[in-house]
Order: structure tokens, then sequence, then C-alpha cells
């Protein structure tokens, strides 16, 4: 029986569990492959920390030698950043071997060079781990759904910001008190930025987006939103009107082709199943012609989980070795334009915070409709000498509403908008 | 470019759904495979029935002539029932094409027979919308899970018993209404009993089980009940200790690698994700090692959902073809045993009619724990001069649960055991 051989760079917590697993389900892995893999060396920046498990004659410093030895299969990428594994896995295409990466941020940034590096080597870049974590994603939009057409990717895809909000919204908790608790459990790391800003999110979106729509989006085309200013109270004022905030991945696919893509928190009718995943899990709805409405819900981070979508991807990138073969690529065989986002048409809730006089309601009313943004219904009550209005307008386009709003700003009756929000799947 | 031909066995409901797709969807089929399909002919039994969209020629009463004329390179079988499409598979297989079915009963009864022809024959089997229709679950369990260990499958598989048992507990109905309504919908046949008494989701179990714990698990190995005899006053009761009744598929691997496969109706938490899946909808709870709970939801039959399914193996299929290699099989690489229902263990609820007299709930604890069944609570309600008793017991194997039954309903004190229900997912 053939043996197939793994380099695995990084070892933190997810490439530790992926050392973990490869020893302990070896029996399962061997029968599924139809071959062993072995181990065959681990790159690490420190090499003096304890490695548990892993043999200490595998462990290197020297990743470079590492991949360009000449007798690794498949290399697991699971260091994190963007030009040191891009640098490395460049190397590991050039010497026949292909690669495993759980990398959002470099596949977003590089995936179309990576891609290409792959083909041209004749060799497999899977990365279903880079996505909703061990949620088997990317591999159903890509095959499964191979014979319909998406239409609509809604997701939640950064469990940290899902867990903030849910906290939020269950506990009535703030923000940072929400951030701290998330921080305390491990969720979210010492600087939050690339979670609560959106940065991770929109990287999964511009992945999930080029899959669906078998085209390339650049993370520079992601509309991005985070979620640091959402309070207590916008939780509390969604709830009253039957709805939940969420950190949403939304590409969706007009009639002409063109597509949108945006990551930004947004209102849900609290009985979609998005509205009720909890925690840090992921889930993902997909919309598409034939299939309808699908879901797929999971832990979207942590070690071990990564680590099973990890090993998945492995196991088919060592399966298509054995066969000479490479497995489904990117398939980004259109040019779709991304809409920006002053183009793109949903609904919205405004809060404003106005003067307790006869006549606001029709003026604000008046200023909107100017625009184009027609008002589904309104809200009011009274609050610190004035009145608070809550307005849910029918679909829009974010031109128009922005226009509107700025306007709205410049009213005497009013006397701020504290809060703008998209809402979606009404 | 290269043109691979298809014929298409059954033209019905799903079957016409392909033919549409397959033309509506050229462009992208013939990207994503990197070759054109042409649909070569389609099997009928009524070659006079108006088949909108399909050239006459093409249509054919004459099965066998078209799988054995020698240019097919994938062969859709849609028929349904066993004998006839197994037979033509077999031919199918031997002219060296590759066959994509959405039959679960021919897969559930002649899998292990039909996978071995065609390793035999080289070819590639696909069935993802067998189960769960255009729910992606076979190839997520097969490929994506691959180097995970799946310790239980949880299943909602049968959409017209779904949909019953929602409309009983949403609406109040009873079981008939419910029956007569699923039937007014086209969701339920004229007769029923493939649904009802489970036999389709015990099929769908079976193909579950074998793929989740890499073995053969045998149609007859599949402890199955059904819904006819669940009333609106079971819901209620369910319902008041925030519970709801479905029927599940359930497949389990203990720690010592035996596992069990049954369909019956079962109490959820109601906060439990499969409890909230409305109408005729499927979803598939999946445990695993080191991914966790993973969920996959979508619509469990139709038309446009199954030929969904269909065109994503047909993809495959074809791009294996093009490529000369086959993908992943049965991989049914152990040997399982499964084990009967009177060794199963889990909860149980047990409503009992009984006099209204002291020391009644002592006799019938009695009884329980003397078969070594743990009482975990009861509640008692008055009614028609005696008392109603609803009892939730710790795990016990069925074995001891039957025959603690058996002895209440022989103590003089109970009028009747009216239910026994198990509880999953506590």
């Amino acid at each position: 029986m053939r043996t197939l051989k793994v380099a695995l760079l990084g070892c933190g917590v997810v490439g530790s569990d992926v050392a973990r697993y490869l020893a302990a389900h070896e029996a399962d892995l061997t029968a599924r492959i139809g071959a062993r893999v072995e181990l065959a060396g681990v790159a690490v920046r420190r090499a003096d920390l304890p490695r548990p498990g892993i043999p200490s004659h595998l462990v290197t410093t020297d990743a470079d030698a590492l991949v360009t030895r000449g007798d690794i299969d498949v290399a697991i990428e699971v260091i994190g950043g963007v030009d040191r594994p891009y640098d490395l896995i460049t190397k590991v295409f050039a010497h026949g071997a292909s690669v495993v990466s759980a990398n959002k941020a470099l596949i977003a940034t590089e995936g179309a060079a990576l891609h290409a590096a792959a083909r041209d080597s004749g060799v497999d870049l899977f990365y279903e781990a880079a996505v909703a974590g061990a949620v088997p994603l990317l591999r159903p939009l890509r095959e499964s759904l191979a014979g319909d057409r998406v239409t609509r990717v809604l997701g939640i895809v950064n469990g940290t910001t899902n867990f903030i909000l849910d906290r939020m919204d269950t506990a009535g908790w703030e923000y940072p008190r929400a951030l701290k608790e998330a921080m305390a459990l491990g969720y979210a790391e010492a600087d939050p930025t690339a979670d609560v800003e959106g940065h991770d999110a929109a990287a999964k979106a511009a992945i999930l987006a080029g899959l669906a729509f078998n085209t390339r989006v650049r993370l520079d085309q992601v509309h991005r939103e985070g979620i640091t200013d959402i309070t207590a109270a916008d939780m509390a004022a969604a709830r009253s009107v039957g709805r939940v905030v969420k950190l949403l991945a939304v590409c969706d696919r007009a009639p002409d082709g063109d597509i949108t893509v945006r990551v930004h928190p947004a209102m849900l009718p609290a009985g979609h199943p998005l509205a009720s995943v909890r925690d840090a899990f992921n889930a993902v709805f997909v919309e598409a012609d034939a299939s309808g409405q699908l879901m797929f819900y999971g832990p979207g981070a942590g070690g071990a989980p990564t680590a099973a979508s990890v090993l998945g991807d492995l196991v088919a990138a060592c399966r298509n070795r054995l066969a000479g073969v490479t497995g489904s690529g990117d398939s980004a065989y259109e040019r779709r334009r991304v809409r920006p986002i002053g183009d793109v048409v949903t609904r919205y809730h405004i809060t404003l915070d106005v003067t307790d006089r006869p006549g606001v309601v029709g003026a604000v009313v008046a200023v909107l409709e100017r625009h184009g943004v027609s008002v589904e219904d309104f809200r009011q009550t009274r609050a610190d000498g004035g009145a608070r209005l809550f307005l849910s307008t029918q679909r829009a386009t974010d031109r128009a509403l922005s226009a509107a709003v700025a306007e709205l700003r410049d009213l005497t009756q009013v006397r701020d908008v504290p809060r703008t929000i998209r809402a979606e799947a009404l």
C-alpha cells in the first residue's frame, strides 16, 4: 500500500488538532483514501514549545526546506496571515504537491493567483475550512449545486460577532460587556478588529460569492460595516417589532447577472432560521432556482471543527493524487460586475429623535418620499421632551436612502438619526 | 469540445424537471463540466403523453434499447420501484456508463449489489437525491466528513409525515384531517402507506447509517414505526412539557462500534433545531467527534429540488468520465453489528390512565424500577373519574421498557397505557 506524505505548516490551535486527528483516525483515513498518510514534517515558528503527540524529530522551524524537499504530497497550511503562506504555498505547488488551507484572508486576496498556480502545476487547492469552520459549505456549493443556479447566499459566517450580538439580544448587555465576555471565553482575540469590524466576514463573503456565482470577487469589492456601534437599545427596538439583529454576509445575483456582496448588521424576522443561530455558531442560507432554500449550520470556528474540515479536504486531495487527477477548481468562468453599495436595493429601519410638535412625521415622510423611499410603517414613542420615531421603509437603493437620511439630519425638527439599519429576508 | 450523452429513464415529475433544467442551465453545465451534455433519449412508459420541451424523436418506450445502444455516458434513473430499475441499471453498467439515481428504495435494498456492479465496470453510481431531496447530505457525509468520525445522525427525512405532524401540532388537527390536507396539497400520495408507516424514512435511514458509519445496513435491520396512531392529544401533551413530536430517523454508533438504526415518532425539546422544521421540509442533524453538531436543511421532495440534486450528481459523473476516474463509492469497509431494537437505550414518555386511588403512583413506579427503568418526573391530572399520569423515564433499554409497560397493563389500578413514546436529544 502506498504512503502519502503530508507537511503541516503551522501548529497552533488548528494545527495541533490536525496532527491529533491524523493519528486518532489513522485507520479510517487509510480506508477512505486507499493509502496510508504519513505526517512528514511540522513547520513551526518556535521549536522550544511542547508539542504533545508530535515526534520531536518532525518539528522544524525551516518551513521552506520542508516544502521543497521533494517528497511531500500534500501541504496543510494553518499559519494565517497572507504574505508568508502565499510564499510557501507557491513553493509547494512548484514542487508538485497539493495544498489544503484554512486561511480565508489568503484565499480572499490571493485566490485567483493561487488557483492559477495550482492549475499550472496540476495539483489541488482546497480550503473548505476557510469559511464557516466545520460546516460543509464550499463543496456543496461547488459540487452538489453544480446543476442549479444560486441566486442568494445569506450567512452568519463570523462566530465572534454572533456571540456578541446574541448576548446583547438575550442578556440585554451593551457591546463592551459582551465583547469582554467573548474574549474571556476565547471567542474573541486580544485585538478583535478583524472580527468586530467585519473584515473576517468580508473575506468569507468574497469567497462565497465567487463560488456561488462562478466569478471572481475581490475583497475591496465587498461592502463592509462592523458591529461596534450597535447598542442594546437597537437590539431591544428590533425585538419589539419581532426582529433580531445579526451580522450578515449577503451575496445576491440580480436577474441581469450583476452581483452585490456586502457584510453589515441587519434585521431578520425572528422566525427566520438564521435568527435562532445562537452563541458562536455559523449558518448559511442558500437560495437557488431549483433547489429552493437550503441551510447549512454548525460550529464556525475552534480547533477541532476546523481540523475536521481540513482533514476532509486532505482525504479528497489524497484520493485525487492517487487517481492522478485534480478536483473542481475555482470555476470562475463568468466575469460579473459587482455593483457598488449605492445600487444595492433593500429595506431599512430608521430611528429618529425628533421634537414633539405636530407636523414632524409629515415632514420626515415627505423628505423620504422625495428621494423615492416609501414608508411602510412607523411607530412613535415620547422621550426626553421629544419623541422617538421608528420607520420601516419599502425597498430602496442605498444611494436614495443615504441622501434622504442626510437631508433628514438637516431638518430643524430632527435632533438626531441614531440608527439606520438594513432589513433582510422580509 | 467533447459531448457527453445522457439517457433519461423516466419522465414523471422529477424526470421532466431534469430535462427542463438540462436545457435551461445548458451554458452553466457546459462550463462546469468542461464538455457539452446532450440528452440522447428519454425512456417513458406511455409515448402518447405530451412532453413539453422534449423533442418527440428522443422519446422511446424501449428503455432497454436506449441503455444498450452503446453511446450513453450517463443514465439518470427516476423511474421508481426496485426490480425494473435494478434490471436497467445493471445493463447501463454492463455497457460502461455511469448512473445517477433518485431511488431510495432501490439503493436501500440493492445498494450493495449495484455498488459492486459499478465498481466492476469502473463507473459511478451516485444518488444524492435519494435522501432529503435537494439537501446536499450524502456528499458532505461521504467527503467533507471523511476526516472525522460520525457518532450520530438524527433526521427528519420524510416531508409528508413532517407536514402531517406539523399541522397536528400547530393547528390541533387529528391525523385523518392532516393526512387529507397533505393529499390535497400533493404532499401525500393516494396510497400514503410508504410515507406514514415509515417505509420511506427507513430506506433513507439505511442509506444514511451505511454512509455515516462506513458499513452495510440492510433495510430489514432498520426498526420502523409509523405515525398513524399519533393523536392531537399526544401533540398537546408533548407541547405542555416543552416538547414536539417528529418522525425521526436515528442512527447511532456506540463506543464499541455497534450501531442502531431506527425510524419512529419521538419527542424533541422545542428548542432543538429539528423541532422548528416546518411543513414538508427535511433536516438532518449530524454529530461527529471533531466537527461537533452540524445541520443540513432544505426541501425534501418536489420535482425541481430533486432534479437539482440529480443534476449536481450528473455534473460530478460527467467530470469523472472526462477525467477517466470514478468518485468515492460506498466505502463500506466496516462490518458493524446492527443492534436489535431491544438493546437500544433511550428515554421515554409514558401516558397512563389509572384509577384515582392512593398508592397508584407508587405501584406504577415500583413496576418500572423493578425492570431497571428510573422515573425522572411525573405529572398527574384528574380525568373521567380516574387520573392520567405522564411519566418521563431516564435512559433504559427498549427491552426493559417494553417488559415494564406490559406489566403495567396488568396492574389492576391501570386502565390503559395509551402512549409510550421515545424522547431524543435531551
